[in-house]
């Protein structure tokens, strides 16, 4: 069967979640919802990242097997059509053609993803539910600096979800870096792969540098710890994007 | 009575527009509520611009007097609470306090406009309501030539709604700048006050230039007319921004 990769974005806040699930809509339904009104074929799409309700993607990758062959630019229009027909805030920016042998999940080499930090007295009109409104001052430096503790390859079970469900708490985090862009405090993050929860855990955390609650040496030890409950709060969904997928 | 200038943001999408209507809620009404329910007085708010149903903003400018005395701070604050409570989706940037001279709109020496444009295949998730989202490409630079040409004092009656109640359809445009910005353009649009639709009649004139369908000539040509079946198409509210007013 022919396989198509479909790079997506989606507004996270309507679903529960990239993941299909019996408790409310997904991203992952719509777009198998448009696909069965298409073709009339029922498939189940693997994404690169289960991404939990609330968090948005500007470059999520899935892949799809279906029986025929498409022009790859009109299976996107086609699959678009339906989306927006059926009010979904899902928009499929490109379908490619691609082997058997790829797999969204298991062929993804880094996974990169957009923290929003709105750090500001007044609580966000416009970017409401897109960003983690902080009205307290944020030193957007000593967070980054607290970052660079983190990057590299660890044992991250404190910034790891009590329900995540890989088989190694170790990953390799290849960057995490903080800026402000007035007062907008952006933090990327980048790996092969994620433990559940954990770059809202690491910004959650890093917040509590920039607040000057903790210090580097607070948060190195966090890590250290290997402990769930040296993590600090975890931050709201609303701020998570996922950005690229490199295969 | 102590006059406050209120820094206002907000999402257009669920207003009929800034000023108070019969036919739904208004963003000038959700202040007015806010300010009734904090101190009990009902008060008429004077807003910089009447912006369209579906207009955002990211600096309109309103005043209001009060029977007391408010720290600017602690004003801006309840009234954000007030806000949110009532689930608008308006929020209160900075308050001051400014002597019965300064008023929101006829103080007003120059406004500043943005109007954004998403350029590509597939459909707004993310940016629903808030791009014009055209689907063929655009010449960024041509708009930009094109926009030159209508920079300066001009009688913009071929760019003017027929509802626009100003004595005088002469306005000097003193800037419109058109760039891009990956998939995005840009068109920025400044004046010390602006016709009614003007700026979406001038978007949508723009936008024919960027296709090609009309050339630098035509849109000058289409200026000199005087005439408003002249105008291109006017663009949707979606892409439309009141960014900031100087005093």
């Amino acid at each position: 069967m022919p396989r198509y990769r479909m790079t997506v974005e989606y507004d996270g806040i309507p679903y529960v979640g990239w993941q299909r699930q019996e408790n409310g809509p997904s991203v992952q339904g719509a777009i198998e919802g448009a696909i069965l009104r298409l073709t009339g074929e029922t498939v189940s799409i693997r994404g690169a990242g289960r991404t939990d309700s609330g968090v948005h993607a500007r470059g999520q990758v899935a892949h799809a097997d279906l029986a025929r062959v498409w022009a790859p630019e009109k299976l996107c229009n086609a699959l678009n059509a339906h989306l927006g027909q059926a009010g979904e805030r899902v928009s499929v920016l490109e379908v490619m053609a691609v082997d058997d042998q790829f797999d969204a999940r298991f062929s993804a080499l880094r996974r990169h993803y957009l923290y929003r930090i709105l750090c500001r007295r007044a609580p966000p009109a416009l970017d409401a539910g897109r960003v983690w409104w902080v009205h307290r001052p944020l030193d957007a430096a000593r967070m980054h600096e607290a970052a660079q503790t983190l990057v590299g390859k660890h044992d991250f079970t404190t910034f790891r979800s009590a329900h995540c469900q890989a088989n190694s708490p170790v990953r390799t985090l290849d960057r995490l870096d903080v800026t402000r862009d007035g007062e907008m405090i952006e933090i990327r993050a980048s790996a092969q792969s994620f433990l559940h929860n954990q770059i809202r855990s690491l910004a959650g955390t890093l917040k509590l540098a920039g607040e000057g609650k903790w210090s580097v040496a607070d948060v190195r030890a966090a890590l250290d710890a290997c402990d769930r409950r040296a993590c600090g709060p975890v931050a709201p969904p609303d701020g998570l994007y996922f950005m690229q997928v490199d295969y």
